[in-house]
């Protein structure tokens, strides 16, 4: 017998999904339209240009793919790369190596550029491998890194990849919403998202947005997409004003990023960063306080996820296993060469607030306790008080 | 100035999506637990529960896939299907014809057995493809023809195909929830469908179930899937007992989704399927008693959608038009070959009930009447009335 549906509550603070905006939620309980509805129509019209002004693109084909962030990711390397096309691809985390298997399936020849779990890729390395080869047809690089906290400079990146003819493509799965992600002004030609992340909508949309450059490339294509599903030729001809049928649009789930991005713009873009950058250096400051170590270093630190280190001597999977019962709180652990040696806090989008960042430095500070690791006793939301009273 | 979100009341009683069950709204509203927390990976535990009940399988591999209808079907193709495989797909609508070029995307060669629009494939065309080619990997046919209302037999066809060592694949879209799947006692080897539909929840999962023998097929493939996001062979990893992190689950799809198969349940199928044949013929019923003609003959008729010809002199646009103005009422028009021909009208899961047949019956009447089409006054509802009395 399976009983009623009754999940405990819990506090998103891990890299994502984060808690749900309670205004998005109830936006879900909308009774459906008919995904060829002129009244639906016009929902996704709205909800494409909101999705705009949150990119910060004038990009016409910005719209969202009925998959979750990895079906965006998809969508760019299938809809783009053709056999035998070279890309390049910046390796420094787990979502680098996702792009690579993905580029891989797509028939492409990869090049990765390297660099450290926890640090960023540098523009100079990208610019090597350009020069040594003549042909590379595009360059990707992960935004925001949600396996270790670091945030990618792209505006010098972009500059470089355009001189060399290339497109530019970027993950902006946590980026979104969190911290700028400039697309026109930088030159972005392709870019991918998640709506779990700092939008603060549920998982399972992907907002992608393709400039006019690299929907010609798209265009100019010899073979037809892999993915049927995937294809933007045909999905742009729903969202755009041919409204030509493709499959049947996820149509709450479209209602909730409606919601979600209206309550960004109507708080405004630069406050809503302000507050991720607020909040989140607030953490890190109670974090060090508390002795503890990031593991990026503060140029590349992104301010919606942190990568803290364990303390030596202190279980991974115990603590956050604690966090999770006793204070209904969830961190992330690490990913692939990180895995039991940080842990990924989220501030993510409607968490980004006071509440949270007390909150979990109050309960990380006394799981920890619990488990033998020392150190001053409140000075953890002291540093981080004060940093929000000296800042905000 | 983007508004609130306040879409107009409808009553989708077009091919799906159908409207969804007051109580998956509300579902919907739940706060988000994380992907990786033990109370969500109970929850998914609890859906393939349900989800094999409905499907009326055992097969462990029932799971529902992040993305629609279409993207369930594009998860059987890549995961089955290797660059040169031969395949038979059954022609006989919209849907066949998908089939055709997501297979054809994935390398297979295909063969095409077709059948007229509104007629089932013929198990004898099927097989004598059988007997000309000794390699076929796979028979795909559509069970509920979305675009035509035919319901597909099954059984003979699958007898067919294992004689034949093929795998039998189908599309059930359309059928999961409404007609019996009987997955095992008919020896299906994989089957894909929407939750949008007689599941009453909204669009936005694919739920796929996979034989053994599938599965095998599967594991021994020689080439990888070229669709990261829909290989299985790393889903079913999440799934599964690993619980290996593959994508973020749409969380709050999941959610809707366990809901709308507990409500299935809790009715108990055989009420459920009852339910649909009762009001599908009561409208079978009405809509001839108005004088006009019904697509598919009634041997092969599906009870939760019907296909109607638009009668002569009767501008199929308009009619549409005026219902969803007039009465909130969305049926649908009909695709390919059969746009403008006729209307299809669907009586799903939750809305198969009376309320809808007679609401539906009537607001037609008045519309046809307005458009000049003449019948004898009453006699639609009277039929159908007539029908549910005997019946029930």
């Amino acid at each position: 017998m399976i009983k009623q549906l009754n999940p405990p509550r819990r506090i998103l603070m891990g890299p994502g999904p984060s808690d749900v905006h309670p205004a998005v939620l109830q936006s879900m309980a909308t009774p459906l339209l008919g995904h060829l509805d002129p009244a639906f129509l016009e929902i996704m019209n709205e909800t494409m240009d909101l999705l705009r002004q949150v990119y910060q693109t004038e990009n016409k084909v910005t719209l969202a793919m009925s998959g979750t962030g990895s079906a965006g990711m998809e969508t760019l390397f299938v809809n783009l790369v053709e056999p035998g096309d070279k890309v390049i691809i910046g390796v420094n985390g787990l979502f680098g190596q996702r792009m690579v298997d993905v580029a891989l399936r797509c028939g492409a020849e990869v090049i990765q550029v390297e660099g450290a779990w926890g640090d960023i890729i540098r523009p100079e390395k990208v610019e090597e491998v350009l020069q040594q080869h003549k042909d590379i047809k595009l360059v990707a690089v992960v935004h925001a890194e949600t396996s270790t906290g670091v945030r990618q400079p792209l505006q010098e990146l972009s500059e470089i990849v355009h001189r060399h003819h290339a497109l530019f493509v970027c993950d902006m799965v946590t980026s979104i919403g969190g911290i700028p992600t400039k697309i026109d002004e930088y030159g972005i030609d392709a870019a991918y998202s998640g709506t779990q992340k700092c939008l603060s909508a549920p998982p399972g949309l992907a907002p992608v947005t393709l400039s006019p450059r690299a929907l010609e490339v798209s265009a100019n294509r010899k073979s037809k997409v892999q993915s049927w599903y995937l294809d933007l030729s045909m999905i742009q001809n729903y969202w755009g004003e041919e409204r030509f049928y493709h499959h049947t649009a996820p149509i709450t789930m479209i209602y909730s990023l409606r919601k979600a991005l209206r309550l960004i713009v109507d708080e405004g873009l630069e406050n809503v960063f302000h507050r991720h950058a607020l909040y989140g250096r607030a953490l890190h400051a109670g974090l060090e306080a508390m002795g503890l170590e990031l593991l990026v270093n503060e140029k590349h630190r992104l301010h919606q996820l942190t990568a803290v280190r364990i303390p030596t001597n202190i279980q991974d999977v115990e603590v956050r296993k604690r966090l999770l019962q006793k204070y209904g709180l969830e961190i992330g652990g690490g990913l692939g060469e990180l895995k039991g040696k940080i842990w990924r806090i989220g501030l993510m989008g409607y968490n980004a607030r006071q509440e949270n960042v007390t909150y979990a430095l109050a309960a990380i500070e006394d799981v920890l306790r619990e488990h033998g690791y020392h150190f001053i006793s409140g000075a953890a939301l002291e540093a981080a008080n004060r940093y929000i009273r000296e800042n905000e």
